[in-house]
């Protein structure tokens, strides 16, 4: 049986680029919804020009704009803002990431629009969100890193405050804006109601913070860096094997604490009257890692984690990217499938990490379009005559 | 004007505990959701003895649990598991974040939950998912983060991997299956149906690697950590100041760079024929960001964001969670507000992120709910009569 996916029939208008609008909509995308993308006529979305490269496409293009038309309008030709109109007035979502200010100058701010189509979801994502003392502001993923706390929190105790190395900031934006657009698509099913959304990176990263926010409140003294293991709970971290590092976590309680000790073979760890209780090991937390890092000295990263999935011991290797892509798991849940490019038959491209009945695993990434690809035939769609696109193309409003 | 929020009248049934459960259906609380919290009599949720503690209440738990109701329920008590059934006859989303097989274990897996219900969103959230290999392994945030590629990214070049400093892969899941259960809501509002969504830490993980897994599908060689900068793009890294580390971002085209040359009275870096052009600069990363610390080391990170901001660079100090609650931004943004428990009015909660028309910014953080606090009220509306209730209590099924 061929099941429709759940956002099948949704019409999105994409007026987004870079990271975190692409991310979002590459996600309503993969959950079955149509997206339009409007792009610059010039050079498209800036990120087309981004590393990396492979048979001449940009990889990082790729990654969030597969199965998306391409439209090119330029916006400072009143011709290219009338076509914009007339999409506005057929699609259920606009979503754009100018900073604010931008839509408006085009007379489309979410007022305009919405007096061309009533019932249009219309979501911003932006550095610092709509309205506050920064709101005009330019960001960038590092800048929500440092100022949203995170890099506070991340880095060895004694060293320097350390970004995470993903665009974090514009991943965690874009999925909160898919949440939002998701929930009003649902509550204008119910409704009828249109809503804007006003989605920042900031507000989106303040909100990863939890529990070590949750500590500054109860204490008033900032969190500081814990490296590579857990803030409050032991043993949860990584150790140094003999040949390269791994982690593990065994804080389910009293019985895995004295497997664990009795799996690497020294039982008198877990007897240690410092270490007997889960309280204890708490308020000897850099003993016990002291304790246990003697031991794993003693055998390769590999061993380790064979012995202690044996027992039952949460624990992993630090997988390298070829060994993400290797890892069974990884390959049986299909969370790196085929590119439909012809041009990038060899590349493997990150799925979807939403599975649910109407939305299997598995399939096939489709190609990112090129510039401007799909320009006639959605102006055809919106009822534009040959001549009228002929025009548009003259007087370079597509 | 009171609006209605955009997931008024849904019910949640929610059967997840510590981070990844509770933060998503918190989301779904924030955004108008009933929750109704199932826990088991003897201690409910884990994380109900989690630090931080303040006023005797577990801020951890409380930051996850707010205004949710809380019905005791023992399942392995087949009275429990009776009112179990007749609470998914009349829930629209059941979640669960137990290891796989476990509700199978009380008859309630997603086959036999849809025969109570046919139109049943059941949303399952696990460390590696519901199929694969690793299925029924247990997982932690550390797993997550090291399996999934993250430590090998972050981290400085010549170090160790390094954890990010939040429960990363436990957020992600858990707003990824918020995506997928309001999708899951537009879709039965369509077509009626009942979906089974199955939400993996390890696959959101991989879903985050975006631009880093692209870099290893084109050539194949595991991209390295590259410490507090970004791995192509320059300047957009971490400098140091003669007090503290600042960020700044100066990476929109040519004209930026030159006026952060200008601005900090050193055109001849601008100048030089190694930083000339975005493909020079590229190349020439390292020479760039040493040129650069050079000049910095002559200010205070305050007065060089001054500088920077008043010529319109991209710049932050790195905050501490001190620094971000006092942040004007924050504090515009309303991102955190007040708790209602009357023990903890010197404590700010993290709002959520998602505002919208329906759903404005403000408000304040309803308490978490004392352990089964709600379990008469809910099971006296289900039906159950006062000595029906007392029979259960006394046979400690709740």
């Amino acid at each position: 049986m061929t099941q429709t996916k759940p956002l099948a029939g949704v019409k999105i208008l994409d007026m987004t680029r870079v990271l975190s609008g692409p991310y979002c909509t590459q996600t309503l995308f993969d959950l079955g919804a149509e997206v339009v993308k409007v792009e610059n006529p010039q050079h498209g979305d800036d990120s087309r020009l981004f590393e990396p490269f492979k048979s001449g496409k940009s990889l990082y293009f790729e990654a969030t704009n597969g199965g998306k038309k391409s439209l090119t309008l330029n916006l400072k030709n009143p011709a290219a803002v009338e076509v914009l109109k007339r999409l506005i007035a057929r699609t259920d979502v606009l979503v754009e990431n100018f900073r604010p200010g931008i839509m408006a100058k085009f007379g489309l701010d979410y007022e305009n629009a919405k007096k061309i189509n009533p019932k249009l979801i219309y979501a911003s994502i932006s550095g610092f969100g709509q309205t506050g003392p920064d709101a005009l502001k330019p960001s960038y993923d590092i800048l929500a890193q440092a100022r949203g706390g995170l890099m506070s929190l991340t880095g060895e105790p004694d060293g320097n405050p350390m970004m995470t190395g993903i665009s974090l900031s514009d991943v965690i934006a874009g999925v909160f804006a898919a949440t939002a657009i998701t929930t009003a698509l649902y509550h204008r099913e119910k409704t009828g109601e249109s809503e804007h959304i006003d989605i920042s990176m900031l507000d989106c990263q303040v909100a990863m913070l939890e529990s070590a926010m949750m500590r500054y409140q109860a204490t008033k003294i900032p969190p500081k860096r814990v490296g590579c293991r857990h803030a409050t709970e032991a043993p949860f971290q990584m150790f140094q094997a003999s040949d390269r590092p791994f982690v593990l976590a065994a804080i389910a309680g009293e019985a895995m604490f004295q497997r664990l000790c009795q799996a690497i073979g020294h039982a008198e760890i877990g007897a240690d009257p410092r270490f007997s209780t889960t309280a204890a090991r708490h308020d000897h937390i850099d003993e016990l890692g002291a304790a246990l890092q003697r031991v794993f000295d003693g055998k390769t990263a590999a061993e380790w984690v064979k012995l202690l999935e044996e027992n039952a011991i949460p624990v992993s290797l630090i997988h390298d990217l070829q060994e993400v892509e290797a890892d069974p798991q990884v390959q049986a849940r299909q969370m790196l499938i085929k590119s439909e490019s012809p041009e990038l038959t060899d590349v493997k491209m990150i799925a979807c990490p939403i599975k649910m009945t109407s939305l299997p695993a598995g399939g096939s990434r489709p190609a990112a379009p090129e510039l401007g690809q799909d320009t006639t035939t959605v102006l055809r769609d919106l009822g534009f005559s040959g001549e009228e696109i002929e025009n548009m193309k003259q007087s370079g409003a597509i």
